[in-house]
């Protein structure tokens, strides 16, 4: 496999194929089969009245390691709480290990803990455990994270990509990019500047109130390849037509703009507040309507489960159709 | 606190009071009360039948990161199985992260998987989620990882730095600093070479036979700062005195004659596959019998607790004795 011989290269991290092989090939295949790669978060223990236990886990690297609505501390609760939230589980503890490089700012560090220990508590999600390691002087980035997160599970959610069908709608909670493109601002590489804020958060409000929606088939959030990669998964897991609508799909004008300049499309950046989920026809208003009056106001349909080969289609804005290919090379290393 | 401001420095990583005071004054104050820094597993849940689950969190750097006896992949499973098995745990399940380099060779790195993957079924757990980041050439020392685990523990086990007494002695399962000592050795930075293996294992063997000891007290594997610095908790926290026997705790001859060489002291060198434990004085030797029998050729007495102030004292080899410090500085970076 010729992904897989040579070195490892920074496409192999941004969500795509080369990443999906990576896991698939090096890391799932020597574990043993117990690894299933297709969840957000893995079922481990089971209570006496039936609910789930399930874990998660993420590498955290951003640059830069603060950026305006956030920073690498909060990312990281966000981005596992967020894991087990759309795997339809209340968050419930979480741990932390810090990569720390020789030279790091202590008061950085302490503005970072300080981040992760408010995004928890506003999570309902307590630090139980936690590891540093400091690694020399220019072999670390500054800070690295990875945290780990469990949470509980009602016996009577039961979502996961093998109930998606066609007809389904694919809806998103909110505006999609913002967190790609606020780093990318923030990293002043380009000359551009803005006032874009990341849209890193908690998703639990939204997910609490899509597990009401009784048509609720699969969530995710759409962080390392973006909305485009969410749909790419969809289109092999059901083997179905994923068609998106570029015109109701919710992009904030600032982060259009700084694509339209720099090429990128935002189809294919991170949020990290965000929730995707795709839900039975019938109810996909209910569910936009529940999101809106929670304060989801930009929450929309993107778009649809079709018959057809496994494929994503971009309706686009003009009326034409384009196929979103599978993310292969990175359009913006080191975001999530 | 002079310790705490300015930059992070490679002591704040080793083990001893700079590392102890990061992560008690910058770590845990920031999360909020949830984190107990002296437990190596964290109380999780609690079954019906009153056993408890527990979790426990840690990264590793190790350089190189394959050396005589393992690798980091297998390093990191031992470590994590190792922090269960010493909090009177039964491994169950494993979640990995990886932090790879761009340019990192993708056969080394199927050799760390694989060697994961053969950790986790010997010592009985199942990897059930993991997550892999590509950092940027320069920035990631090749691979970190990062490795959390969950494990049962039965409701009768009641171990803690609480229980100890003055009287109470303690042991070690085997000869200590052999991974530090062959970690130091492979990096062949010191033109010295030698067929010393780390002893880096599963100490589940040791821990159940433990366990099945009444006097038995609390238990940990000296990894980062060695004998002297699990001497050094116990100490701190149960203010009495630690006495060891220089003689009687076990030093493979090439690892006394390599710190020798180099002027390390092999009490605060890593082990990666021992025990220390603190059991009452009555059932120490049947421990010792019991380890002995099942292998642990070395296992022996290598102090006792005493009525005294908080502090850690060596009968050296000769009938002197020296106070062990605290450590420090950094004997040897980056070794577990």
């Amino acid at each position: 496999m010729a992904l897989l011989e040579g070195r490892v290269s920074l496409a192999h991290g941004n969500g795509g194929r080369f990443m999906r092989e990576l896991i698939e090939e090096v890391f799932a295949k020597s574990f043993g089969g117990a690894l299933d790669t297709g969840l957000d978060a893995a079922p481990m223990l089971r209570d006496a009245d039936g609910s789930e236990w399930v874990i998660t886990t993420d590498g955290f690297t951003v640059e830069p390691l603060e950026f305006p609505g956030g920073d690498i501390g909060s990312l990281s609760v966000h981005g596992t709480v967020n894991d087990l939230a759309v795997s339809g589980a209340t968050p419930r503890f979480i741990t932390v290990n810090a990569f720390i490089e020789e030279g790091f700012e202590i008061a950085t560090l302490r503005r970072i803990t300080a981040s992760i220990g408010r995004a928890a508590t506003d999570a309902g999600v307590s630090v139980i455990a936690g590891d540093t390691k400091v690694v020399r002087r220019g072999q670390g980035g500054g800070l690295y994270l990875a945290t780990t997160g469990v949470g509980r599970r009602d016996k009577d959610v039961s979502l996961g990509l093998g109930r998606i069908k066609s007809g389904d709608r694919i809806i998103v909670s909110g505006t999609i990019g913002d967190h790609g493109t606020a780093v990318l601002l923030a990293r002043e590489q380009f000359g551009l500047s803005g006032k874009l804020e990341s849209d890193a958060a908690s998703v639990l409000p939204v997910t609490t109130r899509l597990l009401q929606n009784p048509g609720l088939r699969f969530m995710r959030d759409p962080t390392r390849g973006g909305l485009a990669t969410v749909a790419q998964e969809i289109a092999v897991a059901t083997s179905l037509t994923v068609r998106l609508f570029e015109r109701s799909i919710p992009v904030r004008p600032e982060v259009r703009g700084i694509c339209d300049i720099l090429g990128f499309d935002p189809m294919y950046l991170a949020s990290e507040g965000r929730v995707v989920a795709v839900i039975a026809q019938e109810t996909a208003d209910d569910a936009i309507a529940a999101l809106r009056s929670a304060g989801y106001v930009d929450a929309n349909v993107a778009g649809q489960i079709e018959d057809g080969r496994s494929r994503v289609i971009m309706e686009t804005r003009i009326g034409g159709e384009r196929l979103l290919p599978e993310l292969e090379d990175d359009p913006l290393p080191r975001i999530c």
